[in-house]
This record gives C-alpha cells, structure tokens and sequence, in this order.
C-alpha cells in the first residue's frame, strides 16, 4: 500500500460514502478529527432537530410534547437501533445510561437466575462495566461473585481463556463487543454459543461497535446487550444508551428500578407497582427529551449510508492507518496496540508509546490533531467512516510524525490526561 | 377578594414580578399554560442556551467540550440548586431521574443502616416513588418493609398518623414534600425532627416544591433529598434531577450502581472500583449533557426572582385561585380538592368534579387553557409565578365556568387522560 499524499486523495475520490461527510458540521476544515469513537461528530439535520425540539415542541406544545411523540419516542428509536444490531423492533428501547442499563440487566438476571451465582468478564472489558458488574454481584449477596479472564497482552484474549472460566454457576457473560482501548473484537458468535452450552446468558456491550460493525443479536441468539449512541451515531455528548433483551426473555426480567415509565399503566397512578410488559418494563423514571431526540437523526444516517458499506471503508482506512504506522511512526519506536488481523479489529487503532500522554497533548494543542488518549500508553486514532477521510488519516500520522522527529511532546505536562 | 377582570388587571399591575414573563418565549397569547408544574415553559435564554451547547460545544469543540465544562455542570448546577433548598454547594448534584436518584438513595440508605429494616411513607407520595421505594426494599431482602401511611381524605395527611408509624424500626421516612395531585404540603420540619429523635432519616422529594417554596434542608437538618427539575425550575422535557446528601453521610452512603462517573480517578481507568468521596459518588454514567445545560438557565431565573418573592406570588394567586373557583364553580358542583389554608399548599390548585377528564379535555381542546387531570377527579392548575397572570388564572376559571353551563364536556370521550 502507498503512504504519499496523492494517494490518499485517491481513496478519497474511489469513496463512496465520502459524500456523507457534507452531513456533518465541519466547522474547522484544518482540525483533524479522530475521536469519534469517544464523541460523534454533529450532524446536520440534529442541530434543526435539537432546534424544532426545543422551539416548536417544548416552547410551544409544552406539555401536549409528550402524547405527540415524547412518550413513544424510545421504542421508536429503539427499533432504528435495532436494525443495527440484527434484532427485533419491539426488543430494544433508549433509556437512561449505558452504565444503568447493565446494572438493571445485570441485577436482573443475577435475581431471575438465583441458581446461578456468577458472572464472567474479562479485563479488557470497560472499567465501568467492571465496577457496575462488580456493584450487582455485591448487592445480590454473598454467594455472588465476579470472574475476570485475563489478557495476556492487554490487546486480545484468546477464545480458551475466557471460555474455560464459564461452567454451570456462570449467570452471564459479560463484555465489552469492541474493546475500549485495543480495538480487538469478541468472537461474539464463538462466545455466546459456548455460553449457551452451559446454560449460561450473554449480555454484550456494543458501545465500540454499533453503526461501524455488522452485528446479528437475533441470528445468534443473544440473550442481553446494551450501549450507547454517542460514538458511531453520532447521538450528542451522553446520550442515552439503549438496552437489547430477547423477546422471550423480557417478561421472565424485572428492572430492579421501579420507576413509573416501566409501570403498567402509568397514568393510572396505582399505588402498586406493576411492571409493564416487554422493553417498557426496562425504562425507570422520564427520559430526557432534548438529548434522547438527539439520537435518532444520527441513527437515521447510518441506516441510510448502511452498516456493510461503513464497515467495509472502516476496514479500508484502519488498514490504511496501520500502513502509515509502519511506515512512518514503527521506526520512531511507536508500537501497535490494536489487533493486526482486521477481522479483530473494530473502527479504532490504538498506538503505543512510553510518551503516549504528552504526544496526545502536543497532536491536540500544537497540531489540531484530536485522537484520545487511553492510560498508561494508547493514543488512539478512531475512524468514523461517514466523515473521517483518507487525507485526514494521512495528515495526522504525518504530524504524528512531526510530533516525534522534532520531540514536540517534551513541552507537555505529564500529570493528567488533556482530553477524554 | 373580588373576582371582576378588571381586579385581576390591577393584581398584575401590582406585581413585581410581571417583567419575568418576557424570560420566556410565549408564543401563543390565547393559550392559557397552567401545567408549569408538570413541564415548565421554555426560558429564552435556554433556548440560545441548547443552540450554544448544539453548535459551538458539541459541533465545534466536539470531545474538549468535557473538560471546557461538561464534566463539571452536575457539581455546578447543582451548587446553584443548593441555594434554593438550603443547603451547601457540595450537597447536591445534577444526575439521572429522580426515580433513579431515589432508588440510589433508598438502596444506599438500608444498606447503610443494616439494623433498620422499614421505609415509610404515604399514599399522597407520587406514584413512582411508591414503586421505587417497594422496589428497593424487595431488593434488599426479606425482613425489609415498606410502610404506607393513609390519607383520610386524599387531600392531607394528619401528622400522627405519619408520626405513629415511624418507630426504632425504622431506617428513613420517604416523602413527597408537596402532595402531586392536592397539592398538600408537609410539615417538615416536625416530621424530620419525629423522624430523628427515633433515630430514622428523612428524604424528601422536592419536585413540586423546589424554586417556588422556601425550602431549608440544612437549617431543619435533613439527611436526603431528591428532585426534578422540568417543573417550576423550567429545565425542560426530562431533565435531569438533583439529589441531596448532607455532608456527613456522604461518605457512609454508597451509591448500589457502580458507574464510572461515581469512580475516584474516573480516568485512570483502574480495573478495580473506587468510590469517589463527596456528591461525585451518586452519579453514575455519562450524563445527557444537551438536556443538562438546559438546566442551569431556568434555575439562574429563579435566583433572580429569589424563592421568597416567588412563593409570595404563588400563594396569592393561589387564594386568588381559590375565590375565583368559590364564587364562580363552586355553585356548579366543582369541589377544592387542595388545602384551604395556604401555608399547607403548594403552588398548585386541584379542582374535583365528576366529570373531570372530559372537562380537562374540553379545556385543552375547545378552550386553549392546559390544565393537567390526575385520576380519579382531579384537574390541576399549576401556578407558576415567573409567568402566570392574575389575568390568565380569571380568564381559565371563567372558561371552566363555561364549559360546565354549556355542557361543552360532553363530547369528549373518558377512556384514557388527554394530558399527562
């Protein structure tokens, strides 16, 4: 593969999803924009969204908002979501955080499954998801208790280390789809079948992956996944997450949070709780509106540019990335931390360096290049396929580059971490 | 008092607080919006608020918007809350629903006081916190109840019948301190000192009270608070709610959903879960930071005013409310189905008739005057004081008078509530 310029506008001009860009708000055509797998860019059509919410249906429906479409509005993003991720419309909902939502999936099936008293996990998993599935253990009695397959490099775990950790106590496993720094992808097909063989559930977190990666819940049988709609849909910083349950588990769950929008009946204002059926039962208390509607124009853009073709130029340009490191950041002593084969790989890549944190800081401050960093030694570069271009990509390694050659990062405090 | 149109013109002339209707964006002037306690108006300086959040901090500066302000917004708009209920900066945050605040709050409660097993509460609490409360004690195990104290009348509740059912037993008395549908307000200060002197907490739910009553939590030395923010603090459709944790038992207290926004060193990605010390450790995921910055505007407006000029407001024109409703529905059959005496009364007004929901629809429907109905008989007029007329709360009992002489109520159908 070539690594000069010219070629990179060539793959530009060969993109067919490169007209996607023009949907976004590109205020400042110099900065770089590599973290979109922490916060999506803005699209277009939600800042008129955000505006009609807020103008027309808060300021002038007020109240009336809720019966012209407030209330049904997690279902019905719910169901954009879930042609996304190989569901049903009727087996997701948004609502509240990512980190919530585990907990009410995950205290759920600890109390449905009381003759099952574990969960597995691995350390590649997001920290709060560790802590969340660490909380639910605790608060489900002793007994209960947190496995956590570990990775021999911190980038991937093989199969055998985390399938020979769940036997006939395991509950749930449980884990992050797209790992949060290496970008290493689950065998979720592998994964959730071995689980079944014992009886045990899978919840998958598809934070990393949903609108980048293909994901089939329903052809494979998952039971349970959550995540969240602000990376790859582009959903406006914390927006609400959404949660996934197989049909015919939904009514065998109770939300431990008994809020009124999981009640059947809410506007009947019976004193005693009773759960709604399906996804309804899974929200808890009123949903932000503002940020909720933000969500689905950026859903609608993925379904209309298409998962296969956005994955298909996300393999295109991490592969591409990964070129231009070897070329030009590997003899500098930058090491990969992502995995080489792509079919492990999600829509980021992680580069390693023993300066890593002061790197980061000298690409946003001094070479309006924004990846993020990720303790103790990722910078990671994320490829948003609907507006991130090959130029782009090789721009920023050649200023990564730059950063390294004229030891640009020696500048830089290292205490804390500058972005996030 | 007299009750002619021309009174209710002076009233307004009067009023020292008329110049805040034009805080708001009124864009109907026929319509008569009185369910500011159940969604406020939308504040005009909110609405450059969200177009600032939308274009220049998510569009423009994307993920830097964490650290320029997102990260702390709950901490701050929560100091600035604290100011109206009565307590310290750092005793309240901005995070979540009140649903999932109180379920954080109630879990961490018993948790804490092992030695306590009961909640108690009354049948005048909103619905949802019923159900989150019963949710948290079933989650606790068994031994653990839920007490419900009785109204005799629906409307109030005599203390000792409260006071009676609070005992050694007794972990923490949960209650709405003004009633959602009559609008009853409890005595705290002698349920709170009841409470201690037999060793219980108290946590109030200040939703239909916060920014139009005087509220003083430190001064009574209450130990846990909640509420929402969409109703007199005009944050819009869903916003996030508070919470309040006096500053001792911040620390006992740990928040059962382990998300990485409650963690000490959120960002050093540690695999094992600390809880931060503080209000930060009752957060829990990333929270919705559109409909969080909406926030802060409305409760600045109401620091403006100040709390003890707009409660003064409020309850004038609630015994305005009432004389009206005396002279001019009364003799139609309309009952009060609020506190006579003001100093028991929110800052909204529920009228009683049989025929309730269909009157509440003919009111919306047929004479532009919003109103909400609360099952079984109840249409609630909601004084809000940063823009409620005098001439508005005339002018919609007049129309009520007129919907019932001339039967406009008829038409509408009974199956289910028009307004929420």
């Amino acid at each position: 593969m070539k690594t000069d310029a010219e070629y990179a506008c060539e793959l530009d001009r060969d993109d067919e999803l490169a007209p996607f860009r023009d949907q976004f708000i590109i205020d400042h055509d110099d900065l770089i924009y590599l973290d979109g797998n922490s916060l999506g860019r803005l699209p277009r059509r939600t800042a008129g969204r955000i505006a009609e919410v807020t103008g027309h249906e808060w300021g002038g429906r007020l109240v009336r908002g809720w019966t012209d479409g407030w209330f049904t509005a997690p279902q019905r993003i719910g169901a954009k979501i879930a042609r996304l991720i190989g569901a049903e419309p009727d087996e997701v909902i948004v609502a509240d955080s990512t980190s919530a939502n585990l907990f009410k999936l995950a205290v759920a099936t600890l109390q449905c499954r009381s003759d099952r008293r574990a969960i597995v996990t691995d350390d590649l998993n997001f920290p709060s998801d560790l802590y969340v599935l660490d909380g639910a253990i605790r608060l489900c009695g002793p007994g209960h208790r947190l496995t956590v397959a570990r990775s021999p490099d911190g980038i991937s775990l093989p199969l055998a280390e985390l399938t020979g950790r769940i036997g006939p106590d395991t509950a749930l496993v449980a884990l992050t789809h797209t790992a949060f720094k290496s970008g290493y992808v689950h065998d979720m097909a592998a994964i959730s079948s071995a689980a079944r063989r014992v009886g045990a559930w899978s919840l998958w977190d598809l934070s990393h992956s949903v609108g980048v990666m293909p994901i089939s819940l329903g052809e494979l049988g998952v039971e349970l996944a959550v995540g969240c709609t602000y990376k790859y849909l582009n959903g406006g910083p914390g927006a609400p997450a959404f949660l996934f349950v197989r049909r015919d588990l939904q009514d065998k769950l109770l939300n431990p949070i008994w809020g009124w929008f999981s009640a059947r009946g809410q506007f009947d204002f019976a004193l005693q709780y009773s759960p709604d059926s399906g996804m309804r039962r899974f929200q808890t208390g009123t949903p932000p509106i503002l940020s909720l509607s933000a969500v689905e124009p950026g859903v609608d853009l993925v379904l209309e540019a298409g998962v296969d073709r956005i994955r298909a130029k996300s393999v295109r340009q991490t592969e591409y990335l990964i070129e231009l490191w070897r070329e030009l950041l590997q003899p500098l002593g930058v090491r990969l931390n992502s995995p080489l084969d792509p079919a492990q790989r999600g829509s980021h890549v992680s580069l390693g360096h023993v300066e890593g944190l002061r790197i980061a800081r000298a690409l946003v401050d001094a070479m309006k290049v924004i990846p993020d960093f990720r303790a103790p030694d990722n910078i990671r570069f994320g490829v948003s396929p609907l507006y991130t271009s090959f130029q782009e990509l090789h721009e920023a390694i050649t200023r990564f580059r730059r950063v390294l050659t004229e030891r640009l990062y020696e500048k830089y405090p290292t205490d804390r971490p500058v972005v996030t």
